[in-house]
C-alpha cells in the first residue's frame, strides 16, 4: 500500500473539486480534474475536463501551468495529481500520458486506475517506462463517487441506474384516482431538474408518459444555478428514453414534438415489437427482446438487454422517473443502483398508489436492503438517498 | 409583553432541564422544575416534581435552598423560576403558592400559566395578592413541549396521541403474508421502549394483539438507561389499552396473564358490547358506544368517546402501537397528534401491508399534512417525528 502525505491528500482533494466542475457537461466522458504542483509545493497549474471531444484535464492543467510560469517547460521536480489514470490511447484527442511525458513532470499521482479492466494500468505503465514516478489510489473512494456511471459502464457494459421517486410519508406516490400534482414542493422539483441535468439519459415508461404527458427536459431557469456552475450555452439535454413494451404510445405526446437541442434531448423509444405508429423522424426506435418473468422469451421487455443496449450507446448514468410498474420491474431485475426518494410530510392513506409494483415476497430474507448515503431536508420535504445493497 | 433578561432565560432553561428528570415518573401529573436564585444571581435551590402524590417542584426547591443556606428563611430578594404556574388549590399536597408566600420569595417567574382554562392565573394572582412580583411566559414554547399530554387533556379532556409505526422505505409495515419481524433494527426497538416508558398508556387493537401476542410492557433492561435517569424501582408501567370493537379477543393472550405491577401495566379492554369472554379479574373492561363512519350509531367503536373516557381516567399521553386499521381509523377521526415513523432502509414492494387503512381521498386538498419536528438516524434506521397539522 502506497503511503501518501497530508499535502498529497490536499492536492488530490483539490483535483476532485475541479473534476466536479464538469459534472453537467462531460457526458459520456468521465469527470476528471488535475493539479500541477512544483517542487516547493506550490500549485502552478489546474484544469478539468469540460466536454467530450475537447482537451482532457491534464492538458488544461499543463497549459495553465505554462501560461502561469511563462516558461516553455514545467519547473523541474513537478508533480501532477489527476483524479483518473491518464489515458494512453489516441481518442478524439491525443493521449494524456504522452502530454505528461513531454511536459517533463517528475511524478504523477492518480486517484484511481482506468476502470476499464482491459486498459487499467496502461497509462501509468507508459509514464513509468518514461522514467516518471507513478502512484495511484489516493482518495480513490471519493474519486470513484464522481464517476459511478462511467465506472459501472466500463466494468459491466451497463449504465448506473438512479430511480427517483416522490411520495407521501406513508409511501404513496399518488391518490387512488391518479392525482399527484404536487405531493412534493417546488424545491424538490428544482432538485430533480439538477439531477436530470447531470444525467446522460432520462428513462420513463409509456404508462407514466401517457398519464402525465411530461417534457422530461432540463429547464435552465428552473435549475436556479449560477453561470459559474453552468452557463446556459453549456446546458446539455439528456437523451429521453421511453419504454413501450406494448406499443401503446400515441404520437401526440409533448416529448415527441420536434424541439431544438438546447430545449430538450433526443428521444429513443424502446418497443416490444416494431411500432406501427407514425412517429416523427427525429424519434429513434429500438425493438428490444421480450422475456417472461422467469427469463424465457415472452411478453415483457428484457430490461437487462435494454440496459446493455444503452451502455453500448455510451449512456453512463440513467435517471429514472417512472411509475410503480417500471420501478418495480427494475427492482425485481436488480437493475437499480441508487434510490432517491423525495418524501413529503403528508399522508395519503392505504388506497394511494404504491412506489413499486412487484411480486409479493414470502420471506424477510427476500427484502431488498439499502444503505443510506444522504438524508436532508429540502424545503418542506425530505430527500433520502440510498444505494441498493448487492449480495 | 413582559421582557426577560438573558439570565432569566438561563435560569428558566435550567428549570426546564430539571423538569425533564421527571419524564418517566410523574404521570398523571405534569413535569415541573423549579430554580431559586438569590439577589446576587446565585442558584440557591433546585427541585423537580418526581411522582404524583409527592411534593411539587417548588417545595423541593425551597427545601433544597433552606438546606443549602442553613437558614430558616430564603435570602431576601430571591426569585423562583418555575416551569408551570404554581398551584393554588389543595390536592394530595398543599398549594405551592402558599409555600412560596411563606418562604418570603420576592419574585416568581412562570414559564406558562396553568393549562386548565378554569384555574389559569389563579396561582399567580394569589402570589401577587401577597405582594410577590409575578411574571409568566418565559420560554413558554419549550415548557409546553414537555407537558403536551397534560396540557391537551386539561384543555380538551382528551389525551395526546402519538402513533408509532415501523415501515420499509416504501411505506410497508409487513409482508403480504404478515411477516414483519424485524423490519427495523434493535436500536429502534430500544427507542420504542423508552417512548413506552414515558407514556401514560399504550394503545393497540385486537387484530394486532391477536397476530403478534405482544406484552406491551416496559422492559427495564431494554431501556438501556442509566440509574441516574431512571432507577428500576421508579419504573412505572403504562396502562395497556386494547380496543376490541368486535369482541374477538381470546383469553389466552400474553398481556391478559397476571403480572406484577413492575413487570407490566394494568389492562383495560374496550369492547363494542359487553364481552361474553371469561377474562381474568384483573382485566378491566369498558363498553364503548358504537358509531358508523358518518357518526351515526353503528358498528365501529366511537373513538372520540374512547379518548374522552381515557382523558377522564387521567391519561395524558397515549402511545399507539397498532396496525393499519386502528391507525387509519385514528387518522380519519383526526385523533392523532404526532406520528413517529421508524423507517428501515429496505424495500418490501407494493404487495406489502400499508401504514394506514383509510377511505380513499379524491382530492389533493384532502391530504393530511404534517410538520417535521425531528429526523435522525437511529442505528441503520431513520426515526422521523412529525406533528399532524390542524386546520
Amino acid at each position: 500500500m502506497t503511503e501518501f502525505s497530508k499535502l498529497d491528500h490536499e492536492y488530490m482533494a483539490r483535483a476532485i473539486q475541479l473534476a466536479k466542475r464538469g459534472q453537467y457537461t462531460t457526458s459520456p466522458n468521465p469527470n476528471v480534474g488535475c493539479v500541477i504542483v512544483d517542487k516547493q509545493g506550490k500549485i502552478v497549474g489546474e484544469g478539468w475536463h469540460q466536454k467530450a471531444g475537447t482537451p482532457h484535464a491534464e492538458v488544461h492543467a499543463l497549459n495553465n501551468a505554462l501560461k502561469k510560469t511563462q516558461a516553455s517547460d514545467l519547473p523541474s521536480g513537478a508533480t501532477a495529481y489527476v483524479t483518473l489514470e491518464p489515458c494512453s490511447h489516441q481518442g478524439r484527442t491525443p493521449p494524456c500520458a504522452d502530454a505528461l511525458i513531454k511536459s517533463k513532470v517528475s511524478r504523477v499521482v492518480a486517484a484511481m486506475v482506468d476502470p476499464n479492466p482491459l486498459v487499467a494500468g496502461k497509462g501509468l505503465a507508459k509514464l513509468k517506462a518514461a522514467g516518471i514516478e507513478t502512484q495511484s489510489g489516493l482518495l480513490q473512494v471519493s474519486a470513484e463517487k464522481i464517476n459511478r456511471g462511467f465506472i459501472k459502464r466500463m466494468q459491466t457494459g451497463k449504465p448506473w441506474v438512479t430511480v427517483k421517486l416522490a411520495a407521501s410519508l406513508d409511501g404513496k406516490t399518488a391518490l387512488n384516482n391518479g392525482l399527484s400534482q404536487w405531493i412534493t414542493g417546488p424545491l424538490a422539483r428544482q432538485d430533480v431538474q439538477r439531477h436530470r441535468a447531470k444525467s446522460c439519459a432520462i428513462l420513463s415508461g409509456s404508462g407514466t408518459v401517457m398519464a402525465d404527458d411530461p417534457s422530461l427536459n432540463v429547464r435552465y431557469s428552473e435549475l436556479n444555478i449560477s453561470t459559474d456552475e453552468l452557463k446556459l450555452e453549456d446546458l446539455r439535454q439528456p437523451l429521453r428514453i421511453i419504454l413501450d413494451g406494448r406499443n401503446q404510445l400515441p404520437t401526440n405526446l409533448k416529448l415527441l414534438q420536434a424541439a431544438s437541442h438546447n430545449q430538450a434531448g433526443d428521444v429513443l423509444l424502446i418497443n416490444g415489437q416494431m411500432s406501427q405508429c407514425d412517429f416523427p423522424e427525429h424519434v429513434s426506435q429500438w425493438q428490444a427482446p421480450l422475456v417472461n418473468v422467469d427469463g424465457t422469451s415472452g411478453s415483457k421487455l428484457d430490461l437487462h438487454a435494454v440496459m446493455t443496449k444503452l451502455g453500448g450507446k455510451q449512456i453512463n448514468h440513467i435517471w429514472v422517473e417512472a411509475g410503480a410498474k417500471l420501478a418495480g420491474a427494475l427492482l425485481q431485475n436488480k437493475l437499480i443502483d441508487e434510490l432517491i426518494l423525495y418524501q413529503a410530510p403528508k399522508l395519503i392513506g392505504g388506497d394511494g398508489q404504491n412506489l413499486f409494483d412487484t411480486i409479493a415476497i414470502q420471506s424477510m430474507q427476500d427484502l431488498t436492503e439499502l444503505t443510506w448515503t444522504d438524508v436532508r431536508h429540502i424545503g418542506p420535504d425530505l430527500k433520502m438517498t440510498a444505494l441498493i445493497n448487492r449480495d
